[in-house]
């Protein structure tokens, strides 16, 4: 079958790592499957670039950034045909050019916007292993563009599906996604497999395995995607589509995210359109909020709250204060934890949301907000119960056996 | 008017160094003149991916090494392309492909085949400065060469050639061509002009400034070569077609070359083809030959004396065993020195030989070997003398003045 295989920025870090990731390809390929490797620069390449350009100036021509960052990826692909070579295998390095990779013209942060694969079909029939430079493509006109971060993972997820791989196996430094983060909670147990979408909810709630884009890139694509660790031979975690079988396992993960900050707004007035103007006001500075919580206070007044990232928080009270003058009481809080339940199966069985609120207040855990999706439930507490809520919460529904 | 300007890799050693050179190309844009840069790797990386590349074998699969080392050159080019747009010039970064540069299959020793220079003319008419990753070009098929030692220099002429420029020029850490080497004579001058031949053999002589390679093609192209100093506003030395003014300059230069082992044959059958024989044995092995002398001597047996690079005389040697089972006395010398002494006005002039006998006579230094061509008398002498050799001639044909 047709494998493709990525290998991000500390898996080639150096080349004794490169010399293992060869190893690696070198034995599926004699498995007798076709591999199209796609490799990431060795870590600290494309910081060591964008150093560079920043020498120059503060904001860098971004096509010409483009033209700079991409050479990392290029010299690890060369370098590792270079091994695979070596060790007997028909290998050939592409550029995101020559692998076909078209993107649109937003330099730095460009989307693939179509694949031609002849090239790489063609290369795979004449039984070559393909080296492919991710993170970069090229525009109609064939500058060279960069997909911005997580690129290579896109790059790979991309070429599987146009390539119609039955696998893309992105090798990382961890083993798969968890059922919680290992260092909060020591019973935590690698996930076999798992939906895109509760992939996507464990993401955004803070277990940072893969981007979202890539996953839904996979989830568009129908692409079988496989996160494991390129420094041990374990089973990594299986992303597929939601089937029956996933159905019976109540939650899957817990997530924990101590970065969010939460906004309350009080004693707005309680007309339709007045959670717009919020909104609106914020999403025209691209402060990106999480979870939204709506009720009716005192007085036909509606007390409003939200979450921000801790690190948009100074921007957002700026745009809050348009709102003050107009008679809104505006509290913030920093010290809290979002701790969010995921599971395809909550949405057949009831009671998930009960199990979690009586766990937490079994602890004397109070909570702040809660904010439900059909496999996911939110909860914001006091940041100091954050990893007591995951641990209880992880015991609670069973994930350590 | 359109100049293309080459800097090597120590004129972008560094990024202070990158910064001077896109100080010195704003200044020639700034004239109103179009540009287009070429640059070479930084100094250092090139070597540094060769190394990565040989940590996997010995002998890397040349394609995948092209791929890699071809990334030097882009790295420069776009920082360049940083700088020059952080002042303000509008200016694009390309790769080999981009600016039109075909080459043949031959990995790592590609020849260009032919430059479509249609990008190039349509940025340069749009206003832009373009600066042209050296060095490299693809295939027909799209896969990335690079042309081997030099190859920034062909690629500047190349380029020039192809896009009609007015002046390529050169950008080393040296000023230009001397009459001969300061190092040895510290009254040598720097030559404003010289044509193309005489750069050739002052080059073959030992004159490093410019690889053959680069002079043959802006001979062949017509290009006008400056070589010049990155380091400071002297003028550099052009090095352009043969004109009448050149003539009256009887004597260019002299060049010292103490790399060179003189091998004598004597007692060979003073028959047709025995030159042959022997020179064909060494070529076969692609050793080369510089100068050639034939006498015969006693007993119709024939002497013959030839240079080969002290660095290839071993091997030279393993070939000449041939020759001695039949008969044939061999000898080698290596404590040897060819001074040449080159100048294209030795066409219409006489007695330019003799002067250059008489004066080594006059110092009591030996003569073992004459060759000469219309612009240029090689002699070669004893090791030691060298250095003086090259002084007096540098006197006797008042080139210090």
């Amino acid at each position: 079958m047709l494998i493709v295989q990525k290998f991000g920025g500390t898996s080639v870090g150096n080349l004794e790592r490169i010399e293992n990731v060869a190893n690696r390809v070198s034995r599926t390929a004699n498995e007798g499957h076709g591999i199209i490797v796609v490799v990431s620069a060795m870590s600290g390449e494309t910081n060591k670039l964008i150093e560079y350009a920043e020498h120059f100036t503060k904001t860098p021509d971004k096509k010409a950034m483009d033209f700079v960052v991409s050479s990392g990826e290029r010299v690890t692909a060369g370098l590792l045909a270079i091994a695979l070579n070596a060790k007997g295998h028909k290998t050939v390095a592409m550029s995101g050019r020559q692998a076909g990779i078209r993107t649109n013209a937003d330099f730095t942060t460009a989307r693939i916007s179509d694949i031609d694969s002849t090239n790489m079909k063609q290369k795979i029939a004449e039984g070559y292993i393909i080296v492919v430079a991710g993170f970069q493509g090229i525009t109609e006109d064939g500058s060279v563009t960069t997909l911005g971060r997580g690129g290579s993972d896109l790059t790979a997820v991309a070429i599987a599906g146009a390539a119609g791989a039955e696998l893309c196996e992105i090798y990382t430094d961890v083993d798969g996604v968890y059922t919680t983060d290992p260092r909060i909670e020591p019973k935590a147990k690698k996930l076999n497999v798992i939906s895109y979408d509760e992939m996507l909810e464990l993401a955004s709630a803070g277990a940072k395995v893969l981007q979202n884009r890539s996953v839904e890139l996979a989830k568009k694509l129908n692409v079988n995607l496989v996160t494991r660790s390129s420094f041990n031979d374990n089973e990594g975690t299986l992303i597929t589509k939601e089937n029956d079988m996933m159905e019976n396992v109540l939650v899957s993960g817990i997530a924990l995210d101590k970065n969010q900050a939460v906004v309350t707004v009080r004693g707005v007035d309680d007309r339709p359109g007045i959670a717009a103007d919020i909104f609106k006001a914020l999403s025209d500075e691209n402060i990106v909020v999480d979870m939204i919580v709506q009720n009716v206070g005192q007085d036909a007044k509606a007390n409003i709250s939200f979450t921000v990232p801790q690190s948009e928080l100074e921007r957002a009270k700026l745009i809050m204060q348009r709102f003050e003058s107009a008679g809104a009481i505006t509290t913030y809080d920093t010290d809290v934890a979002k701790v969010s339940v995921v599971g395809v199966g909550m949405k057949s069985h009831s009671g998930v949301a009960a199990k979690a609120f009586t766990t937490l207040a079994h602890e004397n855990i109070n909570i702040l907000m809660i904010s439900t999706s059909e496999i996911k439930i939110s909860i914001v507490i006091g940041e100091k119960y954050g990893e007591l809520a995951v641990r209880t919460l992880h015991e609670a529904y069973g994930l350590g056996k």
